[in-house]
């Protein structure tokens, strides 16, 4: 892909979408032309990018002429929908939905662990989870330096993960229980103010939710490793944004903490965020509007020798989306794919 | 001890406190004489009792004359600087805090688990954490069937479980987030509201923090496993009641996912709390106020052959801690120890 590139973000008005506009702006990408697309609902809105006011078209057939690489973060329904139109343009499609990502001809890819994948990819590229890439991004410098066997994850996600809608509704349950009135939930299944839950995706016959599963597999495509044990258990919780996760690795020998510590502190994408002497370790508040996943507490698993833990905090807005997607685009043009 | 008996409660006006007067009242406790006890500077308040207005005293040296039993919740130095006075005027203490809870000589009770420990006590009877109690109510039946041989927990613990002040405190971050102002952060360490932080008690050398320590050393004792493997991650998340905890079990052997759920529902203190078909599991609306320590997705874990997942929600202020000092409280009477 030659630059610069006219460029179409596909869900240009929601939670990654705007997040995919300022990144556009603030990383100075080698742009021609940007075409904003939604649904028909949102068409007409404006956004501003780089000072002007872009209107936003509703998505057809012919939108993706002249189009070089299309953003799509509309969700899994809408990118089945519009690929076909995407790649008989000749358009590349980043995919920010987890409709093809198990896809074997279509590579899962996050830039820092998995750049080569994109080799002789079909014209589409998926982007992938959100807890996915922020954990990955923490465990795969130390799975490259001595194999993982085996992961136990339990993860603290923000409402963000769930949409705009979520994150009002979310804002307004709160003010509903300080107004003495009844919650109301109609876009998150539960009450999530003052409350956590379950994640609500679909379940699946192996007792694990579809967000689960993507943690299992998504880790073991893209670190390549088709038999890598995982086992997630995701929790949605009353945070507005950044997801965390705490996540207990196993090895074949033990991994002193020491090492561990000075790969992630050479790790670029990832920031070792601990003062033991202060108690101090990543909050969702430092994490948020951060382009880097912060790992603390790199401790030895006193439940094992060969264990190590870590906590995590990740903007799973950001890294976790719309900056890992742009990473990809600038791979794309940089290294000519 | 025979009923019916005098009780000082010590510590009267806290989160706790306040939640024994309502358990003493609703459970019909063989009362004869009630006395309320807190620091000078809650000292003359008046909390309702049977639809009587008790004045709070300040405790001093000569308040447990006559008193047969005394429930302390005012914290660990409290339950230090008062032991002597309690013990020397022939009273039982039934200690809520940390103090006393890993001294040889001191049992540490969860009625259904370990009530014989209370054989030969020594006046003094030590309440555990609140996140120990409620894992352990779930785990000790399974444990029981077929010994546990590794436990991997991370907690998601209410703001309740810090005290009055810091539930108060929590609410005010919201407000004022909802406000456009800063939130202050007083009684907790950093603000909580739209955040969650590792637990903040003191960090120990083994790179634990003292609730996770609890966790696991007090896990050991109630079951008299001195060697058991536990490792815990704390989590305070911004939920005013109720904690929440994602356990992993590993055992020598399978276990019957069928066999764990029969065992859930036959065990008195703990609830089968899960519709897969609906995806409904436990959660902390559900958990508050409710005496059950509620269990739910109980799963073969996927990366463990001898794998158990089971996710749990339980009022830490009830089973937690006020509940269960009132259940050793009945232990005592009605089995005359």
């Amino acid at each position: 892909m030659s630059k610069p590139v006219n460029i179409a973000i596909l869900g240009a008005t929601g939670a990654v979408g705007t997040e995919l506009l300022k990144l556009l702006e603030s990383r100075n990408f080698p742009l021609k032309n940007l075409k904003l697309l939604a649904s028909s609902r949102s068409a007409g809105n404006k956004l501003i990018f780089k000072g002007e006011a872009l209107e936003v078209e509703e998505v057809k057939t012919n939108s993706f002429n002249n189009i070089d690489l299309v953003l799509a973060s509309a969700g899994s329904s809408v990118s089945k929908t519009w690929v076909k139109a995407i790649t008989s343009a000749g358009a590349v499609m980043i995919d920010n939905s987890s409709a093809f990502r198990m896809d074997p001809n279509v590579p899962l890819v996050i830039p820092e662990i998995n750049p080569s994948s994109l080799v002789g990819h079909n014209q589409i590229i998926a982007n992938p989870n959100c807890t996915t890439i922020l954990m990955a991004m923490a465990i795969y410098p130390l799975h490259k330096t001595q194999p993982i066997k085996r992961i136990v994850v339990s993860t603290y996600q923000s409402v963000s993960g769930a949409g705009m809608q979520a994150i009002e509704e979310m804002k307004k349950q709160f003010k509903d229980i300080f107004d003495d009135k009844k919650p109301e939930a109609k876009i998150l299944p539960y009450p999530l103010a003052f409350n956590l839950f379950l994640h609500d995706s679909k379940m699946t016959d192996m007792g694990y939710c579809e967000e689960e599963m993507k943690m299992v597999n998504e880790t073991r495509k893209i670190f390549n490793e088709p038999d890598l044990k995982v086992t997630a258990t995701c929790v949605r919780v009353p945070i507005l944004r950044a997801h965390s996760e705490s996540i207990n690795l196993e090895f074949d020998e033990p991994f002193p903490i020491d090492k561990a510590r000075e790969i992630i502190l050479q790790t670029s994408g990832v920031q070792l965020f601990e003062d033991w002497q202060k108690n101090r370790f990543p909050m969702p508040f430092d994490a948020s509007s951060n382009d880097d996943v912060l790992v603390g507490r790199v401790r030895q698993d006193i439940s094992h020798p060969c264990g190590l833990e870590l906590w995590i905090c990740g903007d799973q807005i950001l890294k976790g989306a719309a900056l890992n997607a742009i990473q990809i685009a600038e791979l794309l043009i940089n290294e000519n794919y």
